[in-house]
């Protein structure tokens, strides 16, 4: 059965998955690098870092997975529709190798980078998303990239059967938060916690 | 050096100290007792509880302290100075055993309970308030009991030596929010958390 996941989404302990101020320079707004620095020093990202419980989980990112739903602020900074020629952050190999399929009212003809990555734009429902991007995942898995909003929005759809979320001890007082309107969600859920010696809090939704 | 504490504060996942529909019936509103089973399975609640770290941080709320600053909800309910018999929802013998200062715009006389708790009212600011309370306690600490809004308000005043959270894995949704308006409230404070089987994750912000 192809499960809908997301993998190593970072909050703020007051609740923030990106700060104020998103543009082109500073992708999540004032938060800058503070909901990632963990994950930077993972063997994930970099050769020497750690392999402990912050790079168990950030490896959990990629095997099973077939297709990626974002949100079009991950996508680009607010704007990006005016540019004709953007193709995301994330230069000419985006880190995503499989199809990504953007949730944007801005919709453009597909794009295929090198290594793997198509990006689709689409204009509908989560369901909607959902169900484009489970038959271009061929029975593989679906991660849900992200942003905040977007995630929240299939949470409040029933959609998700896996969550991993990092909270991260520092308060961004603003910005976009994944846990509004989300009452009692843990009814269908069982979660653990994990702390890390780097300081964050793994958490992980499993859908009963 | 007398020190300011906070012990045992529960908030969940998305921030709420306590419920929304806060009543004589429902302290907590319709948080019910769900932040706070982790205390009940412990042994400093109950004979036969866990020993282990739930329990260990919770006996951390007593040694030390010479005397409580309360918030007006945490003494009673929405209305409780239009009883003028009212002395709080914890019996004839409270669980202070020290003086208790209540934050109210509706003070009264003071009330001598049994074991050693006596409520003062006082109508004035954080700084105010631990001034008075500091000379009850005799150089020993003072421990700030909530809620929420009052804790907030200390912290914003930069009041606070000592703050134990514990986060409990519910989403409430609504109710009064611990954090909000605490931007950058890592930068005093040494940040750390640990994960306990019983599902919670106890946070400790030692002020640098």
């Amino acid at each position: 059965m192809s499960r809908v996941r997301v993998h190593n989404f970072a909050v703020s302990l007051d609740g923030f998955g990106t700060g104020e101020g998103q543009s082109a320079e500073a992708h999540f707004g004032h938060a800058a690098d503070r909901l990632h620095r963990w994950m930077f020093a993972t063997q994930w990202w970099q050769a020497g870092g750690s392999g402990g419980v912050d790079d168990v989980f950030v490896q959990r990112h990629g095997p099973g997975i077939g297709a990626e739903i974002m949100g079009a602020g991950k996508f680009g900074h607010p704007g990006w529709h005016q540019d004709p020629d953007w193709k995301g952050a994330w230069g000419p190999n985006p880190p995503f190798h499989t199809p990504v399929f953007v949730l944007t009212h801005h919709t453009r003809p597909s794009i295929e980078m090198e290594g793997g990555t198509t990006f689709h734009f689409i204009d509908g429902s989560p369901a909607e998303a959902l169900e484009a991007a489970r038959k271009a995942a061929a029975g593989q898995d679906v991660r849900l990239g992200g942003g905040a909003t977007m995630i929240r929005e299939f949470l409040k759809a029933g959609l998700v059967d896996h969550m991993h979320v990092v909270v991260v001890p520092i308060l961004l007082g603003r910005g976009v938060r994944l846990w509004d309107g989300l009452e009692s969600l843990e009814e269908n859920y069982g979660i653990e916690a994990v702390s890390s010696p780097s300081g964050v809090t793994h958490l992980t939704f499993t859908r009963r």
